[in-house]
């Protein structure tokens, strides 16, 4: 009897079935350990991210774990690596004398939830309350009581508002990615507001075209005194300044000394001007609201998570679960109507860093959980495009820059195309992707795949041609396939062919003698004259500029042929020998590094082996040992969600092999999962014996029948099917059916039982 | 029969008759003393102007008097105050190892004449000589015997030419002038050829928008060896780098150990592209002809410097004189061929560095000594209007910025019109000037006049609608007089009696109540109720952002209405209160500054009160007490040549009042001058008998008749009249005639002896 109620209370976790909420969420994990995530107040995808910056301007986020706060300013990135970007319009509360500079503070009972960031600025006895709509800030700062004659100086007492409109994150920042305020203006409108702007050069993507942020701020108290600084100096009653190149420059409003003070600021942010950041400031806010303010937060983000339903999670589970699905969703941001450079109905999205990083997972996971939201960013997508020329990579204030490698919006296109996104202009979007593909760019780094002669010449990139040759070269050939999908389905036969066959090129550069740890092959790079490059060196990796592989070496890029795996292990010698190769990978140091995405898809790669149990030993090992709770609970940059969104997939039990109709399946880490889809079905996956023993899958059902394949597609989800699957301590071989798809081995779409849909073009809606 | 002797070798000097000639320059006077002279060779209003750079990065020239060089870039500014602009593209010959910073080196043995500088990098005992053309400069690095057995090392006795593309001139000033180079990239193409760009913003304009400099630079003998640097880190055989914001970035050639080595390297620039640079570079200069390069730098001065012939002048005048000439004609920039921004077929220039300075006397000696430069000078003006849509006042970098006051390009403009240069758009022209007259502007610091609302209803500038408003004010109204000047000879008459009226609007700041040592009402500020800013203060000055005058206080300003000189001598009190108040400005501290334009009429205004006498007193004070030769030649900035000018006028003996058909006669420093005009005429003036004593003119005679006006008019100069002035050591009233025209006393045109011509718009050439 007591047995069995054990069991029963056992059971009870599996039965409770829930959404996750915007309470589960935790903003400050990943906020350490290099993972930059963002902790303060944002709606989803939202343009205005308000927080605290280090006083050292180091911390690309703003937040650092240990360095005083100079004060918070309006813009920030989630989870980016290389120089920062953003980090505009500091504001800082603090109490005596105003100060130009030197006005951090250390602080103390930081904590942050959905919504809401809260601080004590310890200087100065201030508590700040920080919460967000979409493009406006809204402040609570709470001053201590205060006496000027306590001491009797004619400063004591005071509590002001600093404007710091020369601020900006990593201003001195090595490697050409500083940034650097090109111009400011401030102006004291009345003793409630202050309006100015700034323009920014510089950060990661290098930007020589500068970005402007206006801003409109109010308080529901009335200042005392006001004046500007110029330089350090410091102008009282100047109510204007314009500030030159890294000049400082600010404003500050002066209230006088008394007993306890709370004041309201809210500040709306705009990259149109200042009369926009105004009327930001006025309609998204009523009044100085912060529970208003915050409730709506909470409610944007419950609905956000909401589509996703975890049942029999531990508490843990469904915070880190909730934080990933949270963290997925806070770039790119959408400045639909913030748009400085054209004119159009189209939405506006800014902020990818970068589509190299998110394509394989962040946009996958929205196609899923969020198609709306998605088909809006793909939209803008196109739109730059249509604007600009240019489908962009990287995009940070409001320019197209840096690109990593090839023309990844690629897999973002004809992602969107599979899951059936609605309103998406095709033909344009098939445009875009063909002039990535085909046209000279001036300059690689910022927009289009660059240096193709080689490419289209002799069928492979070479040292002599471009840079990092290796790591561009596999990436091409897998942007190529994504090219033929389309074409494929918009009914260009001959382009289909073409890029077909380009898609093969990836294997110009596999060096069959090249020889490392006892095993035979690997992508090499070589010369225009068909010379390799000597001596073959498997750990090699190089930077922007050099002549091998970005960001991994030959040994996650000898792993990176998403469109035919089949091929690839051929090459390597086989299943068992590609099986061998894969373990090596994730057992030796220096080969797999769980930080960066071009090694996202490999631990899935077992799947096409006949090994689907290694798969899930290699994708529970990761999550083990390099995801947790907190705020070192991320093994790195997040990447804007990237990072984030491997994690949510890989903990549901599936992974997308991005820009193609297949998911694979892993291992899941609850005992069901159930995404309610955008056309009101929903796909579930039931695995009710997991735990950390019962990882492998010993048999799989998909409605009821059996269910012999380690993939599924995209319209399987969408038709609302229940994946179940049951789970076991010990491997075993349950997938007998097919392998998933390879060009080669299953010609694209040959081997497939479904035709790419026949659909007629999306009109515009 | 001595006395006779030396009577006739007295007399010598005065019967030789010569032209100015390249010889007779000296390119260091004016480089201390803050005159920021470029002593470096530079053709007439070339684009290239090779040059030293100091070490510490201080210099606007590049040059300084103490520091180390740092290298020698190849575009610099003559005569510039305020933050620097360019110091592009630094090359430095070392030796020894080849070093990525801190390749700075002592000098010996400086010295330049025109087309050639030298110096002697003592740290490495390599001599440099530099001439150039156009846009190529030439370079000749004269390496000692190096040995390499001599020290072991196996770097010593290398010898090295760097490239530093990272280089540009005040990096960090302060004032938000910073110049920042956002993007760089270098590539050695082969053992003799280096390429590059880069992308700078800032500097005294404080554009934020970048210009780009291209280069090609080739030497005549192969390097040994190459490589590039980034950061501080060399690259060795690297044979490419992009830097980004401010990040070092460069590349080296290397050359072996040996006996002495001469290198000669050529660097074409180009502000379109790399392969316009080499074209430069190839088809301006032959091969690496030193001489021949040098020899023609030479006879394009001797030319420009022919159209003036002095005689009877001492060596050192001819010398101070010719550099007053040679640094009159360095800015503007001719960048014709050269212009990144749009395509056209007129003429092209830049750096105007400001007409604000050189309207006053700049434009005025060109128009009569190079007018075909100052048409097409004139032409580009009008052309940057037509594409861009406002005329500049400063400009550099390409782009438009600092405008210091109001619209000073109108007085160039019509002193154009007056001076007949012919193939100028005048109906654009006027378009132009009535745009900068009626048009509200985005930012008044960049172009227009800005702040017009006031000006058009109240009549004049007030504190609360613009900055600097007592500056500005007079300035605007003699802006306006331009504008009705050229609305009369178009036929425009409502426009021309509207701008006429404005032009008196000057007198609505008038504040006749105003005190200052004795004198009573002076120019002062207003807020827009009409009350007066309180209390007056005569020294009050500011800068940019402040509340009363722009670089001087209102008793420079209280003089400044060069349209009515007869009104302002009214309401100062009459010809003698207005004479006593002009003896004060020049006797008293803190009054008359000879450094600073707004001041540059202020010693003629004795002509208009009838004492012109006076005028030659104070010319003839200030010449000697500010002018000499050598390094500190001049008082003070040149501002790109205004100041140059106005020495080359007083000395000539005649002052132009800008943009007015009016030339007044001050005191000549030589017993005769010949201008040789455009249309094969001469003008001249003698003045046999004048000596440091014989400075008053006793009688004048123009072409053999009594000439009794103490101004002439332009086309008393194109008829190539003979002034006659008999010169005695006594002041008297030989100026019996009409003063000189003022628009109230004699109201233009009316007693004008001649209308304006009455011309057909010049159609375009």
């Amino acid at each position: 009897m007591l047995q069995r109620i054990v069991l029963l209370l056992l059971l009870l976790p599996v039965l409770a079935a829930s959404a996750q909420t915007a309470r589960d969420v935790d903003p400050f994990l990943g906020t350490e350990n290099s993972g930059n995530a963002f902790p303060g107040p944002s709606l989803p995808f939202a343009m205005v991210k308000p927080g605290p910056d280090d006083g050292n301007n180091r911390g690309n986020s703003g937040w650092t774990e240990t360095g005083d706060i100079n004060g918070f300013s309006q813009l920030h990135t989630h989870g980016m690596g290389g120089g920062a970007k953003y980090g505009d319009i500091l504001i800082q509360p603090t109490t005596g004398a105003p100060q130009a500079s030197s006005f951090s503070s250390p602080r103390a009972d930081e904590r942050a939830s959905v919504g809401i960031y809260h601080v004590a600025l310890t200087r100065y006895g201030i508590g700040v309350d920080i919460t967000s709509s979409r493009r406006t800030a809204l402040y609570r700062f709470t001053y201590p009581r205060s006496d000027q004659s306590t001491s009797g100086a004619p400063n004591a007492g005071l509590r002001n508002i600093l404007f710091d409109v020369a601020h900006i994150l990593d201003p001195v920042q090595d490697y050409g990615e500083a940034q650097i305020v090109v111009r400011s203006s401030i102006h004291v409108l009345s003793p409630t507001e202050v309006v100015g702007q700034h323009s920014v050069i510089g950060g990661w993507n290098k930007q020589i075209t500068p970005y402007t942020v206006y801003f409109y701020a109010i308080t529901d108290t009335a200042a005392a005194s006001s004046g500007t600084w110029h330089e350090k100096e410091l102008a009282p009653g100047s109510a204007e300044f314009i500030g030159g190149i890294a000049q400082g420059s600010g404003a500050y409003l002066t209230f006088p000394a008394g007993g306890p003070l709370t004041i309201s600021l809210k500040i709306g942010i705009s990259f149109i001007s200042e009369a926009q950041a105004k009327q930001n400031a006025m309609t998204e806010i009523r009044g100085f609201d912060f529970e208003g303010t915050h409730a709506a937060a909470l409610a944007a983000w419950d609905k956000a998570l909401s589509t996703v339903t975890l049942q029999g999670e531990s508490n843990e589970d469904r915070d880190t679960f909730a934080t990933a699905i949270y963290q997925s969703m806070l770039m790119p941001v959408d400045r639909t109507g913030e748009n400085p450079l054209w004119h159009s109905t189209e939405p506006y999205y800014g902020d990818y860093f970068t589509i190299w990083d998110t394509f394989r997972t962040s946009s996958p996971l929205l196609d899923l959980i969020a198609p709306a939201r998605e088909t809006q960013i793909v939209r803008s997508l196109v739109d730059i495009y249509r604007h600009e020329g240019w489908l962009p990579d990287g995009r940070l204030g409001n320019v197209t820059g840096r690109s990593q490698g090839g023309s990844d919006a690629d897999f973002v296109l004809v992602d969107a195309w599979l899951h059936h996104l609605p309103g998406i202009d095709w033909t344009t979007a098939y445009q875009a992707m063909l002039k990535d593909a085909e046209a000279p760019t001036p300059d690689p780094t910022r927009e289009g795949r660059g240096d193709l002669g080689d490419w289209h010449k002799i069928g492979y990139l070479t040292i002599e041609g471009t840079d990092r040759p290796g790591s561009k070269d596999v990436e091409y050939a897998a942007n190529d396939f994504e090219v033929a999908l389309l074409a494929k389905s918009l009914h260009h036969p001959a382009e289909y062919a073409r890029y077909l066959k380009r898609a093969g090129n990836w294997e110009n550069l596999w060096d069959s003698h090249a020889t490392d740890e006892g095993f035979t092959g690997f992508i090499w790079v070589r010369h225009r004259d068909g010379s390799w490059k000597q001596p073959f060196n498997a750990y090699a990796r190089c930077s922007w500029g050099g002549d091998t592989f970005y960001e991994g070496n030959t040994w996650t890029y000898s792993l990176f042929v998403p469109q035919d795996v089949a091929r690839l292990i051929q090459l390597s010698g086989g299943d068992r020998t590609f099986v061998r190769r894969l373990d090596a990978f994730f057992s030796e140091p220096n080969h797999f590094d769980v930080n960066n995405e071009p090694g996202f898809l490999s631990p899935y790669l077992y799947n096409w082996a006949g090994r689907q149990d290694r798969t899930a030993d290699q994708v529970r090992d990761i999550l083990a040992h390099s995801f947790h709770t907190g705020r070192k609970g991320l093994p790195g940059n997040d990447d804007s969600g990237a990072m984030s969104s491997w994690y949510a997939f890989s903990r549901m039990g599936f992974f997308p092999n991005a820009g193609q109709d297949v998911f694979l399946i892993g291992t899941p880490a609850y005992p069901k999962v159930s995404i309610h889809l955008a056309n009101g079905k929903t796909f579930t996956i039931d695995a009710p014996g997991v735990s950390a023993a019962n990882k492998y899958i010993a048999r799989a059902e998909w409605d009821g029948k059996p269910w012999t394949r380690n993939w599924f597609r995209i319209e399987d989800v969408e038709r609302g099917g229940r994946l179940v699957l049951t789970m076991s301590p010990k491997p075993s071989r349950w997938d007998t059916g097919v392998p998933p798809p390879s060009m080669s081995s299953s010609p694209f779409p040959r081997n497939d039982p479904r035709q790419l849909p026949n659909r007629k073009r999306s009109r515009r809606s």
